[in-house]
């Protein structure tokens, strides 16, 4: 009898992947994911058995990793959280007896938060931008809501090759509730060798940068630039009382 | 020269906190934070020095770590993600030339959807009901265009002795745009020793068992709840397509 561990591995380095993922991946027989993503964690695979699967889709990947640990210990790979845009919702769909474990990780919005500073500090929210599940219409209408809400806003999947003006105008969504020096970060690659980051104001944004390994994160009403950083306050600082005690 | 780490540990297990997170604290000479937090990791502080703040106000502990950390290398210890109603916004708001690093960790609702299954798989967001910075006001505006925006909901915060109504005045709002059905989720402590949950629909919530060591997850429209567990489809199904390359 095995297990299947969906595996969130955080933004793609080992250290910053939990002491949790990593056990479950040494404990594991098999490794099912993304070639990429396995290729990130190829110093712990070493010696085991990968189903790398670039082709296959993902409810066929979903089905043999529950069909492979019926007799062996599984881990699914998922970048940054296995529950946030990863595998887990799927497998729990799939899943009919099957032992799951569901491994949580650090979310690439949280990686790339803390590359330039503390941009989700007060309330956030994640929306993609993918449309491939999700009508661009109700993709635009949640902008919209999350901008009048004053959310800093995280958009994941921001821009393919397929739907590269999504982006800019989902960004002047944005901006029809913010000032203009509302600070914007495009983060690519948060916390992986390769990672690089820009720093703008909402009126100057450009995204010739963006791809689909970049994640971008726009401030609410308060947020502001400061030697380099991005920064929300905690709150709305009118109120400036003492919040040890809470 | 010293420096300054802002480290969220994660939920409160060691296992759950990344291998940075670790090895900055094994790294630090001082260990600054609330006497709770620290207790989670006594293990990792023994032989250090620590100043266990439960009296003193945020302000003035930041304040203290950044001096602190001219000489020694200082460890600020937050839970989930020092980014997300964490330390390191104060910091860099205090913060003059000292050096400082923000390592993240995985936030409360990552952690907590662990435990119920796989909530968040869909666009998501973060609200804290504390009106300690924010006018209750704002609070429900921003829980009811959340509600609008048919997004997932994690509620951090949840209550306190000094606002025992908001949560249940904050649930109705989001009743009010769901179906009966939708899954709520209590989790309290979330992967830590004494970890519980309840999982219900939102028309029979109970807030009777929810504190501040609490994490409240409120369901989509699509979210449902199967075998105990409380899942959020990736998309909206009637669209379904192969998503396996992108
Ligand atoms: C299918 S989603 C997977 C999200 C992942 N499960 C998580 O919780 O971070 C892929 C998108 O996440 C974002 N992303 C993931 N890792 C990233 C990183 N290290 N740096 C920047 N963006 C990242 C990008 O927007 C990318 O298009
Ligand atoms: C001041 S906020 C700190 C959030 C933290 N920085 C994070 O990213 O998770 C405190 C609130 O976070 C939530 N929380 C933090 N850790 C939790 C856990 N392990 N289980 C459930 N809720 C938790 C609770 O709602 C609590 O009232």
């Amino acid at each position: 009898m095995g297990k299947l561990r969906v595996i969130g591995i955080g933004p793609g380095s080992i250290e910053n992947m939990s002491l949790r993922a990593l056990k479950a991946i040494e404990n594991s027989d098999v490794i099912v994911g993304y070639n990429k993503y396995i290729d990130m964690i190829k110093d712990l695979v070493e010696g085991k058995e990968v189903y790398s699967t670039g082709m296959m889709g993902e409810e066929d990947r979903c089905k043999e990793a529950l069909e492979l640990s019926k007799d062996k210990n599984v881990a699914l790979i998922s970048t940054g959280d296995s529950g946030i845009y990863g595998m887990a919702g799927l497998i729990l769909e799939l899943r009919k007896d099957e032992e799951v474990e569901v491994i949580p990780g650090i979310t690439a919005s949280s990686s790339a938060g803390s590359v330039v500073g503390a941009p989700l500090m007060h309330d956030n929210c994640n929306i993609s931008l993918s449309d491939l599940m999700t009508p661009y219409e109700d993709i635009k209408k949640r902008v919209k809501l999350a901008a009048e809400g004053d959310f800093v806003i995280s958009l994941y999947n921001p821009k393919s090759k397929g739907r590269n003006k999504y982006l800019m105008e989902c960004i002047d969504i944005i901006r029809g509730f913010r000032k203009d020096s509302t600070p914007v970060a495009v983060v690519r690659n948060a916390l992986r060798d390769d990672q690089n980051y820009t720093l703008s104001q909402i009126k100057d944004f450009d995204d010739s940068t963006v791809d689909m390994m970049s994640i971008v994160i726009v401030g609410n009403s308060k947020s502001y630039l400061k030697n380099g950083y991005f920064i929300t306050p905690r709150g709305y600082a009118s109120k400036k009382r003492d919040v040890s005690r809470r």
